[in-house]
């Protein structure tokens, strides 16, 4: 999944337009307010942006217009890597993002978005919304006086775009591959040297020979830039990208000045929209292989054992790490975290995925 | 799942309190109503039963009491089988069960609930929100005055509990199981007796002998009803429910009489709960089961192959028929899941179970 790209390239247009338009109230006439969403994607971003956009009309309309969601994709009120700091610094309600990409504010973050070889998207839900996830999430977000939901999910994703086919993990010692995150950190720990070059300058790289190999999201996403034309080898699945939760995140001190339907709204139309995003997901993301594959010859390939079994040990240091994490909520999430997962894996390694496994060798349609 | 269980156990009640109250007006003060959820769940039955309350809770308090939803489970007002009934005659606005209650109104209602082979719960929203679902489903609710919506879903069941071991189809052969519905049509080609027992009265028939086995939902429902005690054999996972969703069903005139903003927050509500109840099961199944192995010395299993199989053909010999069927709705719903299902199984089969089977093998923590 990409994080700085969108931030880059909206970056100089966000810095320019923030002085002229962020720093008004919000509009109060005759009891309906308007909220300002800024947000970390681009225009029409497939499943996410869309999602964003989405989420707002459907707050607007619930509402009956007394909250009105105004949306700024990346760089039209702030850069989109700034957009935290927008609704932090007052100059925005709200935020739609991943809460990964704040990692720098507290570590413990990148569990709410996905973490290498941890929870698929119902596993997430069953920790945030049962087994305390978001107590932990609200402790977390607390600090900066916000508050955070789920509010979309992009499924497991593609493991990534590869100029050559990979038998094992030799292939993978100095493959210059662009992943970002503690998933690119799982890979540097493979061999890879692992760059996090913006989306609008991946095809560019894979072109010119500076990237071997690029993972972005997966088919949906992927199919628009054209990685395709350079890497025919898409690899599948992700051990490193189980799932990618986006986040709405709002003024925690604005949310609860709120009327209680408001704030039952959003809250109502996040956890609605975690599921809308997956479902479009699941969908598009098939429909999206198939053109790949039928319209442009792409070859969709496994990842050699060695390599998902090698993958899992990385991941594990990396848990360990945040396991034993000298920041005291950090520690706390991993752990919560941990607990979870190993309940609600029981049930998908147990009889979802023993199901899906019995359905996919006697039964086709 | 059960059917008639609930029905019956509260049929007398409910046949006896219809008089007395279901015929009243929505109250209707300073703009404000109340509607009726006649629900075919017991009163806090877990999961699905609890999903009918809270949604109900959910949709008052975003509405800000301007709808304000009064839940009667399964005999309160009317009996749990007469539900859908009785939005259709007016005695109530809204009903929360599952379509395939009603395969005696349209047979493709099926499909909205879950089908012997189908869709995960992932799945099937995938194909009502993107790939044409809602619109047939609509369709088939027209004809009735109402109109349906997604609320809940249960995820993979159990395949069931059974009184001695199965080593293959052999062991079906006469063995007297309590199964209902499509499924139950696959036991039975597969050589069982299936009978459709009340849920309150299965242990019983498991105690005396009259019953070999019985399925009914899985370890967070069936812990309540103590076939530990029977049968240790619980078998995983169900491969004729792989999931079941639950129905809101409302009254189509009264729904689209609703202003607006309201008719949102029903909507936005019931997709919220989708994903509710499916994070419930995903976090208390797990949990239930721990108690029956650790407490109560049940002994998990999986089917064998050959009954997988066998399973399999039967279950295409019953998706043929629908296929097939003389009533053109119902096989325009058939081709319609069948279109989506081999769509969004390609996500599941080539992604998340290929991600879930890595890490099974490779990540434990």
């Amino acid at each position: 999944m990409d994080r700085r790209s969108f931030f880059r390239q909206a970056g100089a247009a966000g810095a320019g337009a923030i002085a002229a338009t962020t720093l008004a109230a919000p509009a109060i006439a005759q009891g309906n307010q308007t909220w300002r969403m800024v947000t970390t994607w681009p225009k029409n971003f497939p499943g996410m942006g869309v999602g964003a956009q989405r989420l707002a009309d459907r707050i607007t309309a619930a509402s009956g217009g007394r909250l009105t969601i105004q949306v700024y994709s990346a760089g039209e009120l702030v850069p989109g890597l700034q957009a935290l700091d927008a609704v932090i610094d007052g100059n925005a309600e709200m935020s739609h993002g991943a809460a990964y990409y704040w990692q720098n504010k507290s570590t413990g973050l990148s569990f709410f978005t996905g973490v290498p070889y941890g929870m698929t998207s119902r596993e997430l839900t069953g920790w945030v919304r049962y087994l305390g996830g978001q107590e932990i999430w609200d402790e977390i977000y607390d600090q900066f006086g916000v508050q955070g939901f789920l509010s979309g999910d992009t499924g497991t994703q593609a493991g990534g775009w590869f100029r050559n086919e990979l038998t094992g993990v030799a292939d993978i010692q100095g493959l210059r591959f662009r992943t970002p995150g503690l998933g690119g950190q799982v890979w540097q720990k493979l061999g890879a040297s692992v760059t996090n070059l913006a989306a609008g300058e991946i095809f560019q790289a894979l072109q010119s020979g500076t990237l071997d190999a690029a993972e972005f999201v997966g088919p949906y996403n992927d199919l628009a830039l054209g990685f395709y034309q350079i890497a025919k080898n898409y690899y599948f699945p992700s051990f490193i990208e189980p799932g990618l939760a986006t986040e709405l995140v709002v003024d925690k001190a604005k949310y609860q000045a709120l009327p209680a339907d408001l704030q039952a709204i959003i809250k109502d139309v996040c956890q609605a929209e975690y599921d809308s995003v997956a479902a479009d997901f699941a969908a598009n993301d098939p429909r999206a292989l198939q053109t790949l594959v039928n319209d442009h010859g792409v070859k969709v390939l496994q990842f050699p054992d060695e390599i998902l079994e090698a993958g899992a040990v990385a991941a594990k240091e990396i848990f360990q790490g945040l396991l034993d994490s000298s920041d005291p909520l950090t520690k706390k999430t991993a752990e919560s975290f941990v607990s979870a997962f190993n309940i609600v894996r029981q049930k998908t390694d147990g009889t979802d995925s023993l199901f899906v496994q019995a359905r996919e060798k006697y039964f086709h349609l």
